[in-house]
């Protein structure tokens, strides 16, 4: 299945000069809404992990049902102020000033192993921090799986040793 | 599987008096993740309908698994301004101000029958501007599931006639 065709692209969103990939056309027919999740979660068939972890809230379209399809755990990566028990917080730099994410202190038990889902790979900021955010709480990422990866931000250079595995490549 | 037992109860959260529902223990579990989305699409099960629609961000949590359980697509529902192409667009009252959503005008057909899913049902505010939205593209809510329901604000009159559906009551 040929999701580019499914994907809309939108010139000049959300700003002048950039083309936005909408996916929301990928969600909505549910052919493509299951090839897309069957494809993502592929690379994390033969590999030994506990717990899915993605980030607000694009990341928890596709890594719920990857968690719930593969048995394993998800812990919700959010931004600062909406998680209620006791946190670990993590900020990174964006183009115009800085953003904080957060996860709770005790989604992870010291050694396990942890994979990243997400719908975009740009630059890897936010990947980057929940990486640390990961280390922190004493877990491994071992895998990171995304829907849509744009080559021109190289942000999988971020990861480098891990497994970066992206759907769609522009 | 007794959820209750599972989801963290915090006290004065997000403010003095309120005692926040925490099901973050609930997702970290494979098998109360799992539980979960199996119980809140059971009343979909005899039910004829076309599309799973949710509220950014924590409606994608169960709304996309159980979408893509069902065979069906899911709508997005999405802050004012995130998504980019044509939406139609309903302001809502919360307690403090005005809050608006969107989704895109072509996510739903003429005639399409369509249900909700959202982690919480409290007063019932996004989910009417939801079925307000719906209603606007042509399409109709059929049914409605929620992990939990906050009794005391009622939030099931707004959706009189329709079949309301939540696993876990306080």
């Amino acid at each position: 299945m040929d999701l580019k065709k499914i994907i809309r692209d939108i010139p000049d969103f959300p700003s002048k000069g950039i083309i936005f990939r909408d996916i929301t056309p990928v969600l909505q027919n549910p052919e493509s809404l299951c090839y897309a999740i069957d494809e993502m979660m592929e690379p994390f068939k033969e590999l030994d992990f506990d717990l899915v972890i993605g980030p607000e809230s694009r990341g928890f379209i596709f890594g719920v049902p990857i968690a719930a399809a593969m048995k394993k755990g998800f812990i919700p990566v959010r931004k600062t102020g909406k998680l209620p028990y006791e946190v670990a917080s993590k900020s990174y730099e964006l183009e115009y000033g800085t953003a904080t994410i957060e996860i709770h202190k005790d989604a992870i038990k010291e050694g396990q192993k942890i994979v990243i889902v997400d719908d975009l790979l740009a630059t890897g900021g936010t990947c980057e921090a929940i990486c640390g955010l990961v280390e922190d709480c004493g877990g491994e990422i071992v895998c990171l799986s995304f829907l849509i990866e744009l080559l021109r931000f190289d942000g999988r250079k971020k990861f480098a040793g891990l497994p970066v595995h992206s759907l769609l490549k522009y």
